[in-house]
């Protein structure tokens, strides 16, 4: 394949020519992926994108290209798509979405949380030793001279880096934005390169466990104003660190068991046993203890009753700090009404490395299913039983301080948008009306002589506009009345002009959209108190 | 300087690496830079940013770099800032630009307009022969295998291409987003590397200029929203090459030269008449013919009188066809009241090649100096005088063509939302508050006993908020009760907890920040209606 580069008006052929160094083709896999999401954290497959999934392949890498082209004429077979893994957003889906973040964003608000926004790259130095073997997943700008830049791979780390360089000292923010991972895209298992997170954060030195609780209670409140029914998994880093110390694991692979037990919530016992005996060198004696404790779920006082009754546990000084935590949490819980929706689940152990303290993840419980629906909605189809979690986050006391500077301990959410996004929709709520217009303006007349009334519906126009109502016209001089209702087809209301009730200062006001056999002629206005007359009717 | 790899817990130091081919040292220049803004339609200096403008010299390219690095440890020297160009948002400067964001887009939604979002980055060759030299500054994503991808340039070309790929064939569409130019960043000439644009644009086959005036009123609606005086300047690329014809530039030369007559705001007559001749080798006597004419501006009708009164202008068909548009228009933008606020200027070019009909460009009008503040106010310090046009755009009938498919006419205007933020914030309007917070919940009490009241602060608290209130409490289990006053500072009421009140079933109401002398006390409130009581006072 050959490219052409345009140099002023000549299209000149150029030949193949070698490729950066910085192209070598690298193939990912995610298992044992530690990041403040797993993997699976990302839309699901009945998510309708314009995507395409084409697979990667060989032959992608071999195209005939030169680093320095600066204006390729398109080749004939230019694809016109969006890249891998990423979709535009418009309509309905856009709309749903904007809606979505209206309502998280005013829960933030009522905690008191302040928006910050970072840019979308990141110096490369940033971003370097945070994300463990994920650091792959890292899109990289080309070294076009200058600094290295990398795009930004979750929200947390500009949020460190932003703690860092400012004097700030005690922060709520929260931060909505897109993220990119160069994962292998699979819209099929509902993964996306482009995706958003929505981010709160308390930053500060408070007294313990005050600022997690409040985390718990913005996570509630963001559920229950999209009336979606959760389950919030809590627990402990000291409090599995202890239960790990205690069975008998080595203190050099506690992260390596803790994330094979964060499989549990995908395969069953016996292979996450398998996994740490055989793959991670542990004796079988001590995964069997580590599966007697982690195998315990319930409300956060039975857990800790558990604990305390054991008789190697209480001893142990993390899981002693731990509890401690767990009973303040459970009283915070209590006063902020919280308490009925989470489960203190000793298996949770959440991948990222940052987390010193608390860590939660919230699960969506599917509306219970009628008798007579349960054919229909079997478990497959339900968009909650495939999106796995739907928010996550926990508490990271030395993200900040890797920066060098100073030390902030911080608490955080990470909502996964595009899931709930996911379960919204496929609940029917991209039902919401297409259009944002109020009123549609129209011209009514005939004959060879009319001639369209154009200046004055753009009069009439200019007028709703002026009173803050949103209008349209058809953007035709002479339009025929059923095209036009056509064009309205969607709007509450209608203006039509004719030339008699004009030179009257009337025109006629009607409700669109009334149905079969609804006639409403609607009724004649002067144009003085059109305004007036349609803000009445829009309430 | 060496970096350092992290393998496991080790670091090892490597040695110079050879370079991509891909990270030659691009220097380039922003004169003759085609683009929808000019290169000077950016931030102006007195824009306080967090970014450091390191100016980048040859050594920032000689850095010894590998580009397989995966994880290297962030060495001790490592700078803790956002990339040259770019900057974080947050606080009152970011509650500023959120509500311009919100006037714009209710703006945009008033006249039907519909959101589109699309990806931060676009295939390569999308945006290939879009830009003319301009290329350059676009900022490539490194191959790391698969798809050739570059952060977009501005969202004009990213609607083509998504007018292309779907079957729409008429929409109102508006897009708020950054976009990226790997320009020289100089802050001091206020241009920065991530910025933003706001664009709304009108697609589909109408009547002539119908959506054209739609644009202009949408551009008046803005501004008069954000109470800002503006001109529009209106030119017709049809008319322009009419005169540069008439005048006896060479077909081949008419986009040069219209390049250097969109300098006329920037440079005197002389040195582009200078530029024409020696740089551009246009005939004395033709240079001269162009300047009688560019020179005119004013309102639509005189303008056309002008026109139609030259000996030679009126028989070219360009200008036939260009005048029958702005006749047109003149109508339309009587009916729209618009009129007053443009003005036709022969001398607006506009760089983009694309344009194809009308073209626009928006002047900030200075407010007018008093007589005794004319020492304080110079020209100098007036931000409106330094950040050149706020707002930009035209008519390209044929970019949508270039995908191939289809020919899908467009209007669009592009709001240049980063300089008209520095107007705003010059006039002082970040004075906002700084919290958006409704009411403290605060413990009153003292001596040794005195728990701290948390939970009974956080059921308040709880109770507030579920009734959608914004509140907070201070973190602390004790707190002092002048800590708690001084965490409380700019929000607009208190709520205080006490013993003996809370065994009643009140709280003390009070409004804060009443300043010195008022001292009001506040007024006892039983806890059942005080989320009624606060709403009321919120009234």
């Amino acid at each position: 394949m050959l490219f052409l580069i345009r140099r002023g008006t000549e299209s000149i052929p150029i030949a193949r020519a070698s490729r950066s160094i910085g192209s070598l083709l690298i193939r990912t896999t995610t298992n044992n992926t530690p990041r403040r999401f797993s993997t699976s954290l990302r839309q699901p497959q009945h998510l309708a994108v314009d995507t395409h999934d084409t697979t990667d392949t060989m032959a992608d890498n071999t195209k005939d290209t030169k680093e320095d082209i600066k204006a390729p004429k398109p080749a004939s077979n230019l694809q016109i798509k969006t890249p891998k893994g990423t979709r535009d957003w418009h309509g309905p889906d856009m709309l749903l979405r904007e809606q979505l973040f209206q309502i998280v964003s005013d829960v933030f608000k009522r905690h008191g949380g302040t928006p910050l926004d970072t840019p979308v790259f990141e110096l490369r130095e940033i971003l370097a030793g945070k994300y463990g073997e994920d650091s792959k997943l890292i899109y990289d700008l080309q070294d076009q001279g200058g600094e290295l830049c990398s795009l930004r791979y979750d929200l947390t780390v500009p949020f460190a880096r932003w703690l860092a360089m400012t004097s700030t000292q005690q922060v709520k923010r929260y931060h909505i934005a897109k993220v990119y991972r160069r994962d292998q895209p699979a819209i099929a298992r509902g993964r996306m390169r482009e995706f958003h997170q929505c981010d709160f954060d308390i930053a500060g030195v408070y007294d313990p466990m005050i600022p997690d609780a409040e985390i718990l209670r913005i996570i509630v409140e963001v559920f229950d104003a999209l009336k979606l029914g959760i389950t919030i998994k809590l627990n402990h880093r000291k409090i599995l660190d202890g239960l790990f110390a205690v069975a008998g694991v080595p203190a050099e692979k506690i992260r390596a068991i803790s994330s094979a037990v964060d499989k549990l919530d995908k395969m069953p016992w016996a292979d996450v046993k398998k996994e740490m005996v055989e793959e991670k060198g542990l004796p079988e004696e001590v995964a069997d203890k580590i599966g007697v404790y982690v195998q315990n779920a319930g409300n956060i006082t039975d857990i800790i009753n558990y604990i305390k009754a054991d008789a190697h546990l209480p001893t142990n000084d993390d899981i002693k700090a731990g509890i401690h935590d767990m009973e303040l949490l459970a009283a915070y819980l209590e006063a902020l009404e919280v308490t009925d929706k989470v489960s203190f689940d000793l298996s949770l152990a959440r991948g990222l490395d940052y987390y010193t303290g608390l860590i939660f993840e919230v699960i969506n419980k599917p509306e219970p299913v009628a008798e007579g629906d349960k054919k229909k909605k079997s478990k497959k189809d339900d968009p909650a039983s495939q999106v796995g979690s739907i928010a996550a986050g926990g508490r990271y006391d030395n993200l900040v301080g890797m920066y060098g500077k100073k030390q902030i301990p911080c608490v955080g959410i990470s909502f996964g948008i595009d899931r709930i996004y996911t379960i919204l929709k496929a609940r029917g709520e991209n039902d919401i009306k297409k259009r944002e217009v109020d009123v549609f303006v129209m011209a009514f007349g005939g004959g060879k002589d009319f001639d369209g009334l154009l200046i004055e519906r753009m009069k009439i126009a200019r007028q709703l506009w002026n009173a803050g109502i949103r209008a349209e016209y058809m953007p035709k001089a002479k339009p025929k009345l059923q095209a036009q209702f056509k064009a309205a087809e969607g709007t509450p209301l209608g203006v039509i002009l004719g030339e008699d009730e004009l030179k009257a200062g009337q025109v006629r006001l009607k409700k669109l959209d009334q149905g079969q056999g609804q006639k409403d002629e609607g009724n004649l206005v002067p144009i003085d108190s059109l305004a007036e007359e349609v803000k009445k009717l829009l309430l």
